[in-house]
C-alpha cells in the first residue's frame, strides 16, 4: 500500500527483517534524518538493524551517493598533476597522514585531506595538528582548495558542506555502538574521500588489537567493501592491511606525535613508521603513474623537501614555525617512567586499553566534543618480541595532570603481557 | 575500570556483542531511562540489540522486578476470594477479555483487569470500553480497588502509577520496531499483570497471520517465557496458545465488537469467540480451584448473572446502561457489503491485512494517541473451510467516512484467499 511505504516504521522493520531498501527507502531514510523529520530514535534503531543485517553493495552505494549530494564535492580538475588521498581506519600512534600528506606533496601528487578527530581510543590527525599553535584545521573550503592547488598539500577538518548526512548519521552511531558496522564504515569513509574530488585513495585498513577490525578476515572484508565503492565511483582505490596489534611508532598522544612525525620527515624515526609511511606513499605514486615511487619517496626524505613542504603546509594553515620550534613548548608538568615489572619478552599488547590508557591520561576522548591536554601521551619503547628486564624503563607517560598520569602509567603496565619464550614479531603490512 | 562501567555505550555493546547484563546494568538502564537521564535514541540501540540478542532468564526477571518497582503494586489480600486476570497477546476481533472479566466475576473470581488500547493491526479492550457512553476507562488506582471488590471485576486503563517505566519503554519500542521481541514482550506483559496484585494469570498467546508470533514455536516459546516470569514472582500461570490464522468471532471494530460481546453475555454470539471465552473462564475457575469449571461458567451465562454482572461494571465505571440499548448508538453512515469475488472455499485469511484494512476503515490506529471511529468496522460470516458461491454477501465493512470504508472494504477483500478444494478450518485452541 503506497500510503505506507515511507513509514519509518516499515523501513525499520524491513531491515530488521534482513530485507534490502529500495533505492528511494534509503533516499528517504537519508534525507528525512538530515532534515531533522526522522527522529534519532527511530535512526538509532535502524542503524542498530543494519549493524545485524548488514547492506547489500547497491545499498552502500545509495547511501555514498546520498551523503555525497547531501553536501557540497570538490573538484580539482583544473590542477595540472594526480589529485589523491590516504586514509586509514584508525588506531593507537598512527600519525602516517601527518608525515604522507606533505611526502607525497613534494612529489608532485596533490592531497587535499579531511581528516577527523581522535574518539574512543583512536586518534585524530586533526587533534595533533590543533596541538601547532596557530594552525587552523577549519578553514572554509575556498581557502581549502587554494591551498591544496599553491602548496600541494592541506590537511584539515570535514566542514559542515561536505556530506552533512554522514557528520549527523556519525554523531548517532558514536553514541549507540553502532560505529563498527561495516556498511556504515565503509559508507562514512568513501562518502568523505570521493567528496574530495580526489582521483586516487590509499586506504589503511588497521588489524588486530587496537583496530575496529580484530581479524585479518574481518578487515579484508571491508578492504573489499571500501575498494568496490571507491571503484563504483571512479575513484582508483587501494587498500593494505597493517597491523594495529601494538602501538605504531613509539610516541602515542597529541603533541608528542606531531614531534615523532617530523622525526621521520628529517630522517629519523621508529623502523615500523617509516617502513609503513613509505609504503602507503609508494602506493600513491604509484597511482599516480609515477615509474619509481619508492625511490621518489626516498629522495623526498633525503633531500629536505618531505620536512619543506610540511613547513609550507603549516605556513600556509596559519601555524607559526617558531614557537613549533620552541622545546618548551606542550612541555608537560609529569613525567613518570614505565617500568619492566618483570624479565621476559613482551608477547601481546591489549591496543584498545593502551588508546583507552590515553583518554585516563587526558590525550584522548570519550565523547565528541571533549578537550583534550596536548602535552600528554606515552612514549613506549618495546615492540612485541623485545626482551627486557626487571626494572628496565621501557617508555614514559606523561601530561600536565598527575593522578591522570599515574593512572594512566597503570592502565598502559595492565595491557602489556609478557612471557619466557620470545615470541616472534607480527608482520607490519599484512596485505 | 569501573568509571567507564555504566558508560551507556558500553552497556549497547555489551548487548550488541551477546552478553548478558548483570542485574546492575539492567538497573541502571531501566532508571536512567526511565528518569530521563538516558537519551531515546540510546535506548532504542539497546532494544533493537536485545531484539536480535535476546535476554537470559535472570535479565528477563530483573527487568520485570524493576517495571513493577518503578511505580506502585496493587495488593487485594484483603479480598475473601481468588484474584485473577487474563491476557491475550493481541489480534484481530479478539474481545474476549470483555465478555470473560464479568463472566468470572460472576463465578466468585475478583478480576482487577488493566488493559491496553489498539495499535497497529491489534485492537484494545480500552477503545472498545470507550465506545459505552459514560464510560471511565481512566480511574484512580483507589476507585479502580473500590469497584473490584464491590462489583468484582474493573476494567481500565494502565495508570502512570502502573509500571511507568513499561509505559515509557513501550512507546519507544511502538516506534522501533521492537516491540515484537520475546523478552521485551515477556517483560511488558508480566510486570503490568503482576503488579495488578492478582494470584492467577491466563494468557491467551495467539499464533497465525494476525499474531505477533506467527508459528507455533515462536507462541510455545513465548508462553514458556510467560509461565517461567509468572511463577518466578509467586503468579499462577496457565498459558495457552490458540488461532489467530483468521479474525476470531464475526465483528471486528470498535462499537460492533462490543455488541458481539454482549450477544456471547446473552447466550448467543460465534461459535469460535463462545468456545475459547469458555476455555479461559475455565482455565482461570480451575485456578481458583473451583471444582467444576465448565459448569460453572455455562451456569453464569445461562442463568444471565454474566450479562448482570457487566451491566453492574458498566454502571460503576460511569457507563450508561440505557444509552448503551440505544439501537441508534453508533450507527455508522455508510455500510458496504462484501461480496465473494468467485466460487470456492475461504482457504485462507491475511489477518494482519485484515487489522490494516481496520485502520483504514478509521477502526483503528497506526500511532498512539490516534482517533478512533467507534462506528467503523466490519463483520465477516465467513470462515476458513465455507463455500461460498460468487456474488454471495459475506459480510460487511461499515463507518462514518465511505471513501475509508471503500477503501477498506477493498482491502478486506484483498486479504482472503479462495480455492477449489475444501481445506480442513483451523484448530482454535491448538494447546
Amino acid at each position: 500500500m503506497i500510503s505506507r511505504t515511507m513509514i519509518p516504521y516499515d523501513l525499520i522493520r524491513k531491515k530488521q527483517q534482513g530485507e534490502a531498501h529500495s533505492p528511494e527507502e534509503i533516499r528517504y531514510l537519508v534525507d528525512a534524518f538530515t532534515e531533522g523529520n526522522l527522529p534519532d530514535y527511530q535512526m538509532a534503531a535502524w542503524l542498530m538493524a543494519v549493524h545485524f543485517r548488514g547492506m547489500t553493495i547497491d545499498e552502500r552505494h545509495e547511501l555514498v551517493r546520498l551523503m555525497i549530494e547531501s553536501g557540497r564535492k570538490l573538484d580539482f580538475s583544473h590542477l595540472d598533476g594526480y589529485v589523491a588521498d590516504k586514509h586509514s581506519t584508525g588506531g593507537v600512534g598512527d600519525k602516517v597522514s601527518l608525515i604522507l600528506g606533505p611526502l607525497v606533496a613534494a612529489c608532485g601528487v596533490y592531497v587535499p585531506m579531511l581528516s577527523g578527530r581522535g574518539l574512543g581510543h583512536t586518534g585524530g590527525t586533526l587533534d595533533k595538528l590543533d596541538a601547532i599553535p596557530g594552525f587552523y584545521t577549519s578553514l572554509d573550503l575556498d581557502a581549502f582548495q587554494r591551498i591544496v592547488a599553491e602548496v600541494g598539500v592541506c590537511i584539515m577538518g570535514q566542514t559542515d558542506d561536505i556530506c552533512p548526512a554522514d557528520k549527523k548519521m556519525y554523531a548517532l552511531r558514536d553514541v549507540t555502538a553502532t560505529v563498527g558496522s561495516l556498511p556504515l564504515i565503509c559508507g562514512s569513509i568513501m562518502s568523505k574521500k570521493i567528496a574530495e574530488g580526489i582521483r586516487g585513495l590509499v586506504l589503511d585498513v588497521k588489524c588486530g588489537s587496537g583496530a575496529f577490525m580484530g581479524s585479518v578476515d574481518e578487515a579484508r572484508t571491508l578492504a573489499q567493501a571500501l575498494r568496490e565503492t571507491g571503484e563504483a565511483f571512479g575513484v582508483d582505490t587501494v587498500t593494505r592491511i597493517t597491523d594495529m596489534s601494538q602501538p605504531l611508532g613509539k610516541a602515542a598522544g597529541v603533541w608528542c606525535e606531531v614531534q615523532e612525525s617530523i622525526e621521520v620527515l628529517e630522517g629519523g624515526g621508529p623502523p615500523d613508521l617509516i617502513a609503513l609511511t613509505k609504503t602507503l606513499s609508494a602506493d600513491i605514486l604509484r597511482l599516480a603513474g609515477q615509474s619509481e615511487p619508492e625511490q621518489a619517496v626516498e629522495e623526498a626524505l633525503a633531500s629536505g623537501r618531505a620536512r619543506e613542504k610540511f613547513e609550507q603546509m603549516v605556513t600556509a594553515q596559519g601555524g607559526d614555525l617558531q614557537a613549533l620550534a620552541d622545546p618548551q613548548l606542550h612541555a608537560p608538568n609529569v613525567t613518570i617512567p614505565l617500568i619492566a615489572p618483570q624479565e621476559g619478552y613482551l608477547a601481546a599488547v591489549d591496543t584498545y586499553e593502551c588508546g583507552m590508557a590515553l583518554i585516563t591520561a587526558g590525550a584522548g576522548r570519550l565523547h565528541q566534543g571533549e578537550d583534550i591536554d596536548p602535552t600528554a601521551g606515552f612514549v613506549l619503547e618495546v615492540k612485541i618480541g623485545d626482551q627486557v628486564q626487571a626494572g628496565d624503563e621501557i617508555g614514559r607517560v606523561f601530561g600536565n595532570d598527575e593522578g591522570k598520569v599515574q593512572a594512566a602509567a597503570a592502565e598502559l603496565l595492565a595491557a602489556l603481557q609478557w612471557q619466557d619464550e620470545q615470541p616472534s614479531p607480527p608482520q607490519l603490512i599484512l596485505e
